[in-house]
């Protein structure tokens, strides 16, 4: 089996120097194994507010640059365990939804040709789509664990059914979703109608909220979150409006009153063990971050999925 | 009666577009019944650090495109449940302190005149006292409630009675408070002197510190104060630098060790069913702001009391 | 005739003061004549880099408040010689360039039938195709002075006709343009290839470019406008991106080497006796702007346009 | 005669070390004599638009730094033909304009007393007019020389005469002025009405607008202005927004179209030779400016202003 | 004894007037005695990522004239119970890390020489070692209480034995530390290796993370770094990138999920009581901060210091 | 010979997505033929004042995203006449400026020995030194032509002889240079003294400064240039901070005065013949930079550059 390859030496190569991919690790294509690939997805066609999020990718790998090798919380070497290594972009149109989401899926396909599992870097919420197609027919369908400001199960804005707003509608009416293991985290402010959460809730979704997380902690969240998914596998997508905007202000529809970047790190943490085969990162806006603020906490979200399935079963 | 119009319909003029009113609300001259009032007060020459809070009021309404009908915490419709209309902003000299206090109490007073309640967007801290003046005639001595890092019942700067760090004793001076119902919740940060809280406890306010609120939480600091004001008329003042910079850079004489957006939200929820006549937000200085953190937050508080309003007996 | 009503005066209401319409002019529907509508669009869906146009006419009225009533240099008052006022903005879907594009010519359309002339707000260049053909259908074929970094006249971009690089040569086949009067000001930077000149130059464009303006000066500029467009009905589309990069950050696919502010004012006012019909300032995007560095140029440059129908034939 | 102390010596002390004096010159009170006092004036309550200039003095001190001490374009030495030192800051009520006038006359009395020429760093343009009052009693009536945007000779805002744009009516009324010898240098963009130039020339100014430096060049536009003065003692006030904003965004009232950095400097560099006796740099509002921009333009023409006073007559 | 000075008065100078020293303090020189002297040391060459915390020290002085007099929670005058004066800066050179800690370390017994106790503003870690000599020299082993994200007790970078990352170690290995009263708090992040803490361990540091920080509360962990102090003379030294990067963006080398500036504060508070003899706050780096936001933290940690100095046996 | 290969295609590959490498450009391990090398040198230990150009490659690169590949003013494809190839970047300690020169020069010596020119990207100016090391080896005595506020030819700071002051002093004695061929551009500023100048003239340097490429304009100043450099090999080094600082305030040392990106470009396309054999930007401080405002400049500049080595004799 390949000797697995992990990111330039810090001692060697000073963290400011040496080309921009996820956390300083070899490109998909410098690596013949390739346990877990990292794919950037530069698209934010599909965003009712403030757009941005396809600078994305590439803002979160040059915040990614300071990670180390070693998870003291997990024990583990994320980057030693297992291969990573970075897959690039998918180029997707930003002028037509319909034919982003099929390059976007396409693209999510052939990398996990090569690949055992796929971390995604966003752009907005529409990829969750084709990303949940994909591990549909990987894995069967999916347990969710979702963590967002918003519960993205909207139908249609201005008549479009594909925004960053309604990926779960689709998912769950395509079939995707595993029903009563989906879940919702980090909830919060200003919904459009109590119908909202009826029709979420008749999709099979559970909803920790910001004020649950404030109530009962991390790691009671995060118990409740294992118990949902049990050993189904699981697909985590991270908004990261799910921080409140203090956390990360690089963002498209902040909304206040929401987890600190420490909480969301010990959920993360506390889901050591679930069968996690897939995960995105999405909805970071550079153009409204303040020193990597966003994107550092992004890079380290990202980190500690690496870290779980470097540990999942 | 009146029908009820509520804020422009996001399906179909989208939140970027369209004028910039409170959440999008009507304008008051374009509703016949008014139940609630939003004033901006335009003013910061009672400021004794950074200036700029003249800017709030319009920033504030910018920030709150993205507030939506549905409150579920409170499970109440708080631009559905009551007429929330947008009365734009008092002109108040920013030459003459005094001759603005006398207008932001004649422009109150105005508005009032044609609404249930009020609910400014300032403008500096010194503004609280021609409010409170209004209050006291429309509903006799008030209950108030006041967020804040700082006391503001200190006497004089320079010799100016009239600023930002002194409209709670003057409106102690002239018995517009209930002085057993009075509370500062969120204090901090160096005095000048121990008479400061001699001083301040002598015209009756109790404070629920910033330490105060880690230690025991919002909810128990929200039935503090619902205890506190019980069923008097309560006017509530939160001056934005309640929050720690973190959450809101954006203001004028910001001390570390603040509430979080959520501990503020919370409290604010916590106090469902007091009786509310009256708030304001205060001391937003956008020029400090980044990525709309402060006037998002801002807006989310707005938004909280007129849901108060919206329940309240 | 209806007497013209002016914007706010500033010694009654301060500047910062006021609901948020260009230059604290009245709103469309306040008045009964208008000569002059200003209309927003509030769409950046046509965008091959930077998003963020959405939020320019928001931003640019904001800025706008500094304007005053007289313009020394053409001794004209451009709001109290015509009656201008504010249309507020068109609704169009971000998620359907198409209907956007219908939205618009819809808007754009209604608006003018109640005006004489029309001045835009953007949003990104994909909307001058619609204003071209409004003006069209009312002044017949138009002549067209384009300030901007870039030409403006490919063909497609993933195969997508109708984006922020194309609506000159979209314009040109649907034959809205007087082509021996179509003129592009201030093009620099590398283009794609040399079929690029030889292209627009087949669709009737002559240059001035960058370094021409650096070359000759304002003066001789404007001098060679006026004869290209001799007593035609004129429109003039200003990329606000024909400002270098320092003096209109705020804006999407920044070129270095562009016009300063002061020559672009200098050039508009050197066409004072142009049969001026329409205008537009796009591609302002305020989240790369800096203390309103180019959404106050994009004000001043309307406030230009406004003065140069003000002293037109 | 009293060795001359110059900056601290950067070969030995870093620029970014060492206590923050303009230029890191020895304050006042460490040198005896002293032929050239700074004095800054933390004072904006007189404007009408956007605060923060309270901040100027300390923000262009910092900025200065860099100046090293030898200026070769009049081959002097600024901080060696002259004993040049920082006399700090004049304490002025925020809360009372005619209080802090009253500050600025005594403080700037007290400071001449002791000093042959003085410089001062705003704060905002109404404390033009205490300085102009104690230039007059020293030197009899002015030549001014104001650099601005704006003409500042109006007379009053919400009936207010004593505010940042009216220092220069109140001085001719005063008697302050030469009135022969006034000029404007870089006036530009809209005014209130026709009447703004008549009553300036009442007064008896000239102007040399910003369109004209850039017709004419700086040197041509330097000659003029010492046509003007002759050998009368000389005051130069510079407001910091003659600049254009891309070169001064750290400002109050920002107008496209002004002066690069380089034409200021250029034309105070033509002064060579006039009788300069005083001036200030006013209206640098830090919590606008980015990366010191504007400080270090200001900090710059205080640099000519006191290389123009070693080689005055 | 002499008369203690404190700061300037604030009703008497404004806050944004006069020299920046910390907390509008006298200068050492101005002051015979000296109880705590602040000593800045603007140094950055020893820093593995983001530089800038050479322009630390001027920063947190100019963010330190919000602060006030009394110390409330600890009932204290921090700069009435004892004579605080600043020292102003150590000139180090940025070319030779050996130089510079050899200045440093001369500087600050210089200082100290006329001064009982020690707070110096950085400055990058590295500071951290000639200090630790000092204060050895002057108090013999020293109890070490570390907060900061990262151990800093690393060996080398690119073969050098002196940087930010490197401290601790080096002053274990010269014998500077009492072994068993060593502590770290707020460690998170990315480790390179499990030897690492292994080594850590060895030096005799114990731990409490980030994580243990949001599990136990600011309460408990200040009892456990009482407990583990003792009577022994305490440094506490304070890398502000121990906070979030929510909390403290101006720093180097950020890293999520870290402390409030609510929970440092309290837990400071919480060690009233311990024989504090010297402190330092670094790695503040001011390009990347925003409104002040890490600077104000850090003089409230400054004030904090000073405090529990006043109230040490 | 192998065929050429360019940039990404936008058509099919968005600008914002895909690895950075400059302009798109192939890595030099992915083309066998490399006529032109970019290399980044991200190093800033040898900076005065302001570091951060350590994170200046990046970021260069990142902002030459929208770069295309045609040159229409000198007629010519920088990237299809000649094989462009981004080498990544040297490794450099910060910890040691004589390791990191010597990692400098082997690193540019090793890239030469596969390619016929180098383009770098800095970096701080020390690194000019040993790239003209390299290519006096490669070329002979050189021809400089340096870009810059400052002279460069100072001799030591602290006793540091190898700073970003001091490359060309360096240079001179090491006999890089052709004495009757070197020349300084955009020189502005105070500087120490008098023997700056006299020394710098000793080393055979002529100036065009900052007022002399206003008064004569780009076209002069470059054909002085090119009768100076005459048919000699030509290494252009350009620090960024020859540019304004409303041009390029991300950067260290910045002088107001200077010169727009349009005279910058303008003097470089007027360099067309000359024998360009290598080239430097250098001083990019991202961290100080606002909407890549210098790196886009910073980019053009190169691809003028790239340009003007295709149409080299």
């Amino acid at each position: 089996m390949a000797e697995i390859r992990g990111p330039l030496d810090p001692l060697t190569v000073p963290r400011f120097a040496g080309w921009t991919t996820f956390a300083r690790l070899p490109r998909r294509d410098e690596v013949e194994r390739c346990d877990v690939a990292i794919l950037g997805v530069p698209f934010d066609a599909g965003v009712t507010y403030r757009p941005g999020a396809r600078f994305g990718p590439q803002a979160i790998r040059q915040a990614s640059r300071l990670l180390r090798a070693y998870h003291a919380g997990l024990d583990v070497h994320p980057f030693g365990a297992q291969q990573v290594a970075d897959a690039g972009d998918v180029a997707a149109s930003p002028f037509d939804i319909g034919a982003a989401i099929r390059a976007v899926e396409a693209g999510a396909e052939g990398v996990l040709s090569g690949a055992d599992r796929l971390v995604v870097l966003g752009g907005d919420h529409t990829i969750a789509l084709p990303l949940l197609r994909v591990m549909k027919r990987r894995y069967g369908r999916i347990a969710l664990v979702h963590f967002d400001a918003h519960l993205d199960t909207w139908d249609t804005y201005f008549g479009a059914p594909y925004t960053h707003g309604t990926p779960f509608r689709r998912a769950w009416e395509e079939g995707l979703l595993l029903e009563d293991r989906a879940m919702h985290v980090g909830i919060r402010g200003p919904l459009y109608a109590p119908e909202d959460l009826r029709d979420d809730a008749g999709m099979g979704f559970e909803i920790a909220g910001a004020m649950d997380v404030a109530a009962v902690g991390a790691a009671a969240v995060a118990r409740r979150i294992r118990d949902r998914v049990g050993d189904a596998p699981v697909y985590v997508s991270i908004d990261i409006d799910v921080l409140d905007p203090a956390h990360a202000p690089g963002t498209g529809t902040p909304e206040a009153g929401g987890l600190t970047s420490r909480e969301l790190l010990a959920i993360l943490r506390g889901l050591a063990g679930v069968r996690l085969v897939g995960g995105d990162v999405v909805e970071v806006a550079p153009a409204y971050d303040h020193a990597e603020l966003t994107c550092i906490a992004a890079s380290h979200v990202v980190y500690e999925l690496l870290a779980l399935m470097a540990v999942a079963p």
